[in-house]
């Protein structure tokens, strides 16, 4: 079995890096922060000293990182994984992260004969410790079917989009659609109990129908609740809404509903509201006509 | 079994008119345009000459009409239904319109003693006809136990959501939730397209996460397939954001995304697509990025 490195380790990238240990393959990790790795360590990894030497000890690189930069600086700066990286090794990037960056990144390995997918995940840390995340990938066909086994070992639903890229592409799409899908409860159903009516009821008669999505039965109950525990942070999901924004830019794209959100967004976090929940999308409407959902 | 009256004999009215007899009703049906009348009547149903005249007939009125204009035409003008209408007949008014109008309508026939419910549907043509209707009651409680079996027989999911005027609250939030969400697939999807990569791979790799909802696996085949044929039309749909964006004002609600969305379906309409699905929506974000979702 191939031995697998994992850079990484946070709230995502821990859990992934144990399932992937649990499904047998030998793991070498790296990490800035040293808890993450002695916690590793205790369930049989090996730690190494920077991206460079993770890359030199195995066949595979899995990186799990914030934001384009971190990928960069892990995969070419000092002591980056390409110094270490012999030529057929691949490197997995799990990411989300601009899919231009995806790309350059890919043309820069693919020059030392180093192979590269892209296969940015949703399901947050729930979906990670359960190894149920779904995996939006992009790479060639022959490289997919050698490496969809050890996406399965972190995720249930593994797809090829397309190639190098396309996962990050299907990862806007979805954080741009699930931000849109958001606000949109947080605004419909605020007008409902502005009209005096329990929104729970609303909730009941219209999640069936032609209203009815994963986001609303995920994050309506939360919104409720008032529980704006994260889940996925708002401040995450900014970052992703402005590489949304900046790939539409250059592809001349215009996305005025995503723009206006992102504009929502960054006011909230603004407001000291980066580490809530995506639902508390939800206060920037009730802000905006002094009213709450749940009196 | 109580004698139903049925005003609005119009796409969705006719096939649920047919459902009612079919639960073994006695029907008595006026309509302006007589085809749909002669139709039913050779199903068994009676025809009157006026809303009057049904009101004198049944013991309760069902209404299906377009907007809230030809409900209160119907029910208080010229030879209309509380003319015929008795003390403790009960008038369903199953047309999507603004909630204010269906609570000033209900006031009104209180005072002569006459009870009414708003109990709009969702689920289109296909859901008329298979009496699979998603139905949103406003009523008192008595009222919602004593008239859902009749209502059952047009509809498969029957909610009270609260008193009357509450049924046309959850139709609004419903289709402020259902037109951005058709949007934001939009919008998302063509940078998708722009950027190269297949929309349906796109969709697999997705609609299974948190962007999964009931428009997008209803809605996407359409626009792949650049079928538009309603379905929903945008003029309906643009008719019940206005009640949205009226109610919305007259209740200090800001709204500003099914504003703009409403200006979109206002500009679409405009350029001839009146008629055509909601779904057609993605038109409008084709033609701001001069691009189209498949090539």
């Amino acid at each position: 079995m191939e031995r697998v490195g994992f850079i990484g380790l946070g709230i995502m990238g821990k859990p992934m890096a144990k399932n992937i240990m649990k499904s047998g393959y030998d793991l070498v990790v790296y990490n800035r922060s040293q808890t993450s790795v002695q916690e590793l360590i205790k369930e049989g990894a090996e730690a190494a000293q920077s991206p460079k030497e993770v890359a030199q000890k195995v066949d595979v690189l899995v990186t799990m990182l914030p934001d384009s930069p971190d990928v960069k600086k892990v995969l070419l700066g000092v002591d980056g994984a390409i110094e270490g990286l012999s030529k057929g090794k691949m490197v997995i990037d799990m990411s989300s992260i601009s899919p231009i960056v995806a790309r350059e990144l890919d043309v820069t390995l693919q020059d030392k004969g180093i192979r590269m997918m892209d296969a940015p995940v949703s399901g947050g840390e729930s979906g990670a410790i359960e190894g149920t995340l779904a995996i939006m990938v992009g790479a060639n066909e022959s490289d997919y079917e050698l490496y969809r086994k050890l996406l399965l070992a972190m995720g249930k639903s593994v797809h090829r989009v397309g190639d190098v890229g396309s996962g990050n592409v299907a990862k806007l799409v979805n954080q741009s659609i699930v931000a849109l899908n958001i606000a949109a409860i947080s605004e419909a159903f605020l007008l409902g109990a502005k009209s005096g009516v329990d929104p729970r009821s609303i909730y009941e008669a219209i999640s069936g129908g032609l209203a009815g999505s994963n986001a609303l039965n995920a994050k309506f109950p939360m919104m409720t609740d008032n529980n704006f525990m994260a889940g996925f942070t708002l401040e995450l999901h900014k970052k992703d809404l402005d590489n949304v924004l900046k790939n539409a830019q250059s592809l001349n794209v215009e996305m005025p509903l995503t723009s206006m959100v992102t504009e929502f967004v960054e006011d909230l976090i603004k407001s000291g509201e980066a580490k809530s929940d995506h639902s508390a999308l939800l206060k920037y409407f009730e802000n905006l006509s002094s009213s709450k959902l749940i009196r």
